[in-house]
């Protein structure tokens, strides 16, 4: 094992939910180590943040500004920063750090607008550094068998696709309760235009790329807030027309009580099929034509390379959602260090989603958003 | 015990698939018995097949008309018809049987058109008789649970529905192989205007309407022939928009390999959700909010009175799809013994399936064929 | 289809469970009609049963040695009698509907002593007469699929067999509140010397042998009665010694709360294994060494013939416990007609349990009992 | 977050298989780094080793003495060493590490005899240390949860424990292939007495104590070795006697072809029943009497305390084996802070399975393997 890479985090204080999982899948492989932050939007919780991270004084920024400017100066620069603040914040901060000439981890998605990716995205090309999004579903070696068994022929032409991303926590009106997650999710200037569509609609739009390989082509969407007095989205249905001829359906939901964390990949090709669901995660389903249900296992027989690389320990030992996302920090870092100068990145390094990922799901929410507020299908 | 009933069969003679079908789910209960028929669409296999099933000569008649005229005539004139030949022939035949005064039990989908299927409603007012449509579903015990939980608000007011009944069986081109099933399935000429809309769509909508008691407003839908030179649709997505606000998914498919019989239902309301899966006939998970999942089972503590007199036998001895048939066939007896004087009609007799469930079903087809043709919403 | 056979009912009048199984089991593929009947234990409840089934007045008896000396006299005869009364009676009345010439269908356990089954087997051979154990379960397509394969020799050498039977209607002291299906169970008088053990750990016992071929030589049982009061055992667990060296676990009980009728077996040898539960009971999962388990359904790709045709309906269609039954009862009467001269039994018939099966089930109860009293292992 | 702590490792250096599960595990949560390590029993392959861990050159030792001895000597000493080597060698490493002033976490089974593990309970006690088993499948949120209900009585008095530990990994002889992990496992100098017994066996004895609470009073075993030349078992079946009238059917088995890591329970009470997969580990089925199964999940509503602490994401996340591996070390970096001064042990650390747990684990072995060889029941 190489020597833990160094990262910052902007965002993911005391109180925040996604921070502590990106700190958890860094430090299950322990391929890096946290040394610096700017864990909150206000000065004084952000140094008191740090303190409880045991972070040194000295790197323990008030804000992401301040960190950009002194970490670019130190010798012992973090190699990158991961940034799990709300939406509205990750397009200037995400800039500035390419700016300051780090390597970025972005959580999704990516920025408010595709105009905004696309601007981070050719930054990030001009200066040579990574920008990643954390489509942590992508980490899930049954998710990598089944994108490898499809890129393989094995289910021959896709006809359709089924998509679903559905929970329940946001069935009554949490919001007012003064929950913070559910709070600024529903509110416009933070989250951005979508609701579910942009938090978890953006994770089903990439869970169905990365596997398929399918691109959109156009899409006609329904929107509901059915908790009254919501502005955003928390329900959307959406027809996707993929180029080549196949057809998709979307449903992401979060007023689906019961449903923890529902999201689900359904595919059917002329040759056979396959099902993979979130919440077991460590089996796939595939059947072809005129044959009987196979069911994979991750550590089991008969997988791919891109499945057996991403796992840790035996078939049935479950490994879970912080173990994928791990996978995704196992090829940020490897990609990390390829580009600075450790050879060609490697298989893991190279299956990472990217900012333009993150630019195709934010142009999805868009096109989604016009296509229900106009009743048409929109162009991608 | 009363006395069994007599009926006979039009169509369903050799090779066919749901005539016998409907002739198991009959004799499960001993509620009628089989006395006449006009078996096939040709006189000779007609006559053939009668003989192989063991009517008696004098009541084996070559065409269902000679079977109305020959048995309106007769003392024990048979007291019911059941109708099970391809589409194209449903109208007519069940006008037909109408006229002559029988008792109709006709498969579904009920017409080519929702006009014809509202001339035949029209028919059976007038004439006093019964025309029920075998939307056989909605004769799972589980089924009627849901129903009966929605309607006593157990899930407060419905947001979301999702209806899915995905097949695999047409997922290449078995029609061309000479297969009779997929034949008559494939053919404009003979299921009208919808392929897998027509097929199994009206089932799945039947399923929601019947258990929500949701009312459709209007539809988008997209159809898809997959499968190359197949004229009428092989997979279908539909967004239906309820009076009231609430909102439909409504998938159907007959390309999904590895699917058998994928007839599924999922409703969120506001205080709880409800998930039924047919292949898994006999549960019903029910989650209210912010508690956890309860399976219902048939049989099982808990259930409403129209879930226990649809069941036969105790928790965890497994009833399926012929028990569920046969449901709406002892509610079909239980009619018309209520019609010919036994009484107020009982409960089972209540819950059966009518024409008017038969064309709405046919309009919902209609609907959606003009939605997609057209690439908008279509009102209902 | 033939003239369905017809026959006469002993026990299942008004308020019995098993009776009208088996009534549902025969009428569903029509094979043979109940034309007489000594429907209970009591006369007068005989009549009033057998009116409220709707048989004639002048086949309606009392006893069940009043019906066997007056249909002896029939020219019209039953063609096989249904013996369905409590444990205790199946003896003496199989006996004497064997002496007066009926083919009989005796619900399982056989008799009260594996002697008393020989007497039964012997009697049934020098009369040239059917005796067959409704061991329902055997009556499984997927059940009769797991026992052409291991057959077949698609496991290799069998090692290890885990049977399960596992309900919880009686975790509490339900035969005080005057249940009589309890009721009767526990007391040793009517339901013999096993509790669970014969009620139901003979279907185990039975599944165990129809689908391995497996005899067992000897037996360890420890068994419980842990609702307070009782006499029976409603709990046991059997360590088999197979001849050849495989060994099995068995255990049944009947005190498992949440279980309905959960009853499985899992089969290991050294080269695959497969798994059946009989509440999925249209699903067979086999995994062969080193690769993925395969899902095999009714109705689906690669069956036996033996499932095939034990099979009414397609794939995702559920059929149930019901057809199931039905299944040994079209085998029975298409043996019965062999018999009667209508040519060699066909494959149905031929996987019919018979008194061989019931003796060796009641053996199995008494070296488990013994074993039990004796805290030693018991040769079989 | 407090100051990690640091450990040293014996044992697990390159080509084991658990050492990295415990690295992975203690690292997830940040509670302790690794400084120093005597990863193999070879010393250059513990140096280089070490050397592809990143560990420090001065604390990379050849040996275990060595490492105690010069560890011992340091002001900054490891906090705890964790002891991953095989069977034969863990009561002479535990023993050297508590007399050298160490804290000990050691791999199951504790020891080849139960006098050594008293020995090592005792001589923890005296030193006033730590002694650790990592009984990993206690740590499990849901399994604690069932702890939790049955500690409180929602299953009223417990009845029947079914424990089941499947796996197929040994059902051909994958030792003779040079395959390390299935070498030392059938080597009775390395493994000890048990096979499956020792190897998983102990992991299923100790759930059901840790879940139960209840305590064996005798065992009846039967062992089986049923791959050719095996010299230990790999399949065992004990039924247990445990105080206060309870029974326990324990099966453990290694050639159960298509089981990855099937270890569950099922606990059957007088009021209720539940029932916890590993494979499925974020769910628990509790049933009550006369009500319908209930799910928990790990994350939803209304669980006890015990689970909630031991979780990290939201439910519908899957956690799995490293995730509940990880909270076992959470409890022992928890109690050695409280032993080194830092208050009350928190509820994590009085959760952890100590020496006496892995006594009990390694005596369960001893009596099973000596009933199994004179055939009779054994007292504990």
């Amino acid at each position: 094992m190489s020597k833990p890479l160094t990262y910052a985090m902007i965002g993911g204080g005391t109180g925040a939910f996604i921070g502590e999982v990106h700190r958890h899948a860094i430090a299950l492989d322990s391929c890096a180590t946290l040394v610096a932050g700017a864990l909150s939007s206000t000065p004084d919780r952000s140094i008191q943040s740090a303190r409880m991270l045991g972070l040194p004084e000295d790197r323990s920024y008030s804000t992401s500004q301040e960190l950009f400017e002194r970490e670019a100066t130190r010798e012992d620069r973090v190699d990158f920063v991961v940034i799990v603040t709300p939406n509205d914040s990750h397009f200037p901060i995400a800039k500035a750090a390419l700016e300051h000439g780090f390597h970025v981890v972005l959580d999704k998605p990516a920025t408010h607008t595709s105009a905004q990716a696309q601007e981070l995205a050719d930054l990030a090309v001009s200066n040579n550094l990574l920008c990643c999004i954390t489509y942590n579903y992508t980490g899930y070696p049954m998710v990598r068998q089944a994108r490898a068994m499809i890129a393989g022929g094995v289910l021959g032409t896709i006809r359709k696709v089924f998509l679903e991303y559905h929970q329940g926590w946001l069935a009554s009106d949490l919001e007012s309760t003064g929950q913070k997650q559910a709070a600024w999710r529903v509110d416009p200037d933070r989250a951005g235009i979508g609701g579910a569509l942009g938090d978890i609609g953006t994770h089903a739009e990439n869970l169905g790329a990365f596997v398929t390989g399918l691109e959109a082509e156009s899409v006609y969407a329904v929107l509901h807030s059915f908790v009254p007095g919501r502005q955003l989205d928390d329900d959307a249905s959406v027809l996707i027309n993929y180029k080549g001829g196949a057809h998709g359906v979307l449903t992401v939901s979060q007023i689906c009580i019961g449903q923890g964390n529902g999201l689900s990949l359904r595919v059917y090709g002329d040759k056979g099929s396959l099902i993979w669901n979130q919440e077991c995660a460590d089996e796939l389903v595939v059947t072809l034509l005129d044959a009987n249900p196979i069911t994979y296992t991750r550590g089991g027989p008969g997988l791919d390379n891109d499945a057996i690389i991403s796992t840790r320990i035996p078939q049935g030992h479950p490994e879970g959602y912080l173990e994928a996302f791990a996978n995704v920090y196992r090829g940020v870092t490897d990609a990390i260090r390829s580009m600075h100068g450790a050879g060609e990145p490697s298989r893991l390094a190279r299956l990472i989603p990217t900012i333009e990922d993150g630019r195709r799901g934010v142009r999805f929410v868009e096109c989604s958003v016009e296509s229900a507020a106009k009743g048409r299908v929109v162009c991608i």
